[in-house]
């Protein structure tokens, strides 16, 4: 490809070919893939030298109204095969959401010799490996130019670009680490909770309202979601394929108002977090929870709806991003990256940083929060020491009741950093306890 | 070129062809890509399936001892011509520095059909449309896969790879502000004045013995090197070509102790940082000055000599990346980082974003924070509110000595969002005052 020369902002016309879209979904993320790709049209053929066209948009209710105006050039269609036979068809953007349907386009788009965009989590999380294995099978002979291609820069929090990131930026260096704020409905959720005051209920309620939660909101508030990204995201940062079940998961649905007023009280605030740490050269481990956040971390200061991925390495010691993880703007502009990524040439590594022996423990190093309920805080304290002790885990300090009424009486443990394990069996010990 | 297999994670021999790398530089950066490229050579061969070698050092003083290990294939050479005109070299990299000889050796390297990576802020201010014009002439005419190709991660905020963001997030995107934490020596003293309570001496004593200040720490301390990045940024985030005198720019020199003090009351800190705003279609300011951060913005967390910038754009509303300024391996890696998207095949928009009509403007709307030094504070709160109100300049709190001893005096005026003329003319007519 010869690039175009910029002294004359070429106009569609001059650009020496034609790529002709195909968008599975025509709601919010496919309405805003079309905004933005009419609205940037000149722009992007003056930077690939190609036009690239909306050509056909499939969707389940063609009467439907929509919000977006249809490009010239395209049309509404319902059935998959108008779009996956049409040989004119060279890209395919799944934005439909699912794991059965967007499947089976996937896979027959990518098998008919299409490039393929999604911005599909929860089928990336499920079947990003599949996926990969179809496209080399695809690729088997074919010459540059001709292969497939398959980006997913949408799936794993929206407008951040932590696929291509994690794809090129850590090339040369070795991920140790990534956590992060990966869910936005619960973010927003504690910030209402902390800053506003607000009960659980009313956060839920509030973020619901917005169009933060998902359709079963216990993906969100259960951590299932920020899971799926993190799996994910190990896949990208360690190589390793994980099973969702293997990851630690809490959610967020036992927090109260008092864990907040105990982590202002030691300054900083409670988010929920997906963690992935590599703990040597052989194994790796995995969990989300809510989190205690000092207020000078700059996760602290990340609020409602947005995310923020921390990653460490050896060459570049932390880097963070920090954007919007969902939305209609911010997915679109994503998967319109990887749209032009396509169009420009670029290749994508399939699969990428794969091959790692690395295996997944279901254990891990963390200061722990205890909050225990008790009818009887007679020999609390001495009984709670005596669990501890007897499971080697180091007491850093107990708040009782400091900060509360009585009625909403707390007793809390924060220990030193021990092993999950350990604390699994106090709790369980504790659990036992009269 | 076609893709490796993963299954056989492909060893050196089996790669299809050899990038052959000459570097101008055996120091801190050089020495750092020597490493990482050693360190990481199976696995780049097996995503791009392409051996990189260095074969040829540059440095100045070939008895010099060097704090890395000499590539087998590898030899030190003194004289540039030995790499610019071996044929068997494909790749600069340039990380010796300078305006001079590096510009020299940058130009007959694409003009001898290599590509070009380098690490080189100051001439990527001073040069980087005459470049993007000399890789649009030699390529000129010429095949894809026989173009140069010229890129410069490392040239803007070492590890933070800001310059390919802009060039690849942002095309369906419209950015409207850029502004951080991009000098990573003063953002380290004013993390010293403020959380250890150092005096500006003693924080730039400490930044420069720990290898944060540049040789003349004026480009650092007065927001000069602040203002290069933020001229190559707005280059690539507006399209615009501005000349550094046009960016308004003042250093942390004049900060003391007691701005620190009304900061901490006001509920933030000072950072130094480097401001671009589109104010509309048709025009754009900058500014590089120390500004008030209030303590829940993320940049407010940002410490010692860490960088952080944040884009806001239509789609994308607002994005952060947090990392690493400067150093060995975060700059060593950016540079890698260019070298295998090269290996790779990945084309470079060049020049990115070009032919902007929009204007500078050198004025902008701020809240403003003035301080007075005064010999006699009789009528001086009267003086002060005739000048503001004869400018318009809203006064939004004076504050005087509510912090300090007597002999710290000091008058300080926060304004309400105003034009940076009329705090110019305000300052004038105190300044004219007895």
């Amino acid at each position: 490809m010869q690039k175009p020369s910029f002294l004359s902002m070429s106009a569609s016309e001059s650009a020496e070919s034609t790529i002709r879209v195909g968008i599975f979904g025509g709601g919010t993320v496919g309405g805003g893939i079309v905004d933005i790709l009419d609205r940037k049209s000149d722009y992007v053929t003056a930077l690939t030298g190609k036009n690239i066209e909306v050509h056909k948009i499939c969707v389940r209710d063609a009467s439907k109204p929509r919000d977006f105006d249809l490009p010239d050039h395209a049309s509404i269609v319902t059935n998959f095969d108008d779009i996956l036979d049409d040989p004119e068809i060279d890209m395919v953007v799944e934005v439909m959401g699912g794991t059965t349907a967007a499947k089976d386009v996937i896979f027959s788009a990518l098998k008919n010799g299409k490039d393929v965009v999604t911005a599909n989590k929860a089928l990336i999380a499920q079947d990003l490996t599949e996926i990969e294995s179809l496209v080399g099978e695809v690729n088997k002979g074919l010459e540059s130019g001709d292969e497939v291609e398959f980006r997913y820069e949408a799936a794993v929090c929206g407008g951040i670009p932590i696929i291509r990131s994690l794809q090129s930026d850590f090339v040369g260096d070795s991920v140790s680490m990534m956590s992060g704020i990966i869910n936005g409905c619960t973010n927003f959720m504690l910030s209402a909770m902390d800053r506003d005051g607000k009960s659980y209920d009313e956060a839920l309620a509030e973020a619901s309202a917005l169009g933060y939660a998902e359709a079963d909101p216990t993906l969100d508030v259960g951590g299932f979601d920020a899971r799926s990204k993190l799996k994910i995201l190990m896949r990208l940062g360690f190589g390793v394929e994980v099973s969702e079940d293997e990851i630690s998961c809490r959610g967020i649905t036992e927090l109260m108002k008092v864990d907040f007023d105990y982590a202002k009280m030691l300054g900083g605030t409670i988010k929920l977090l997906g963690v992935a740490k590599a703990l040597d050269d052989d194994s790796v481990t995995a969990f989300v929870s809510p989190c205690y956040v000092t207020n000078d971390d700059s996760l602290a200061s990340v609020s409602d709806a947005t995310n923020a991925i921390e990653v460490k390495s050896e060459n570049l010691v932390s880097s963070t991003y920090i954007g919007q993880g969902a939305g209609r703007y911010p997915t679109a502009n994503s998967c319109v990256n990887d749209i032009v990524a396509l169009a420009k040439g670029d290749q994508t590594f399939l699969p990428f940083n794969p091959g790692s022996q690395k295996k997944m423990v279901n254990n891990f190093e963390s200061v722990f929060y205890l909050r225990l309920k008790y009818r009887d805080s007679l020999g609390i304290t001495r009984q709670c020491g005596e669990i501890c002790e007897k499971h080697g885990v180091s007491i850093h300090s107990i708040l009782q009741n400091p900060v509360t009424k009585n009625d909403d009486s707390a007793f809390v443990i924060m220990t030193e950093k021990v092993d999950l394990k350990a604390i699994k069996n106090v709790v369980a010990d504790i659990e036992a306890l009269d």
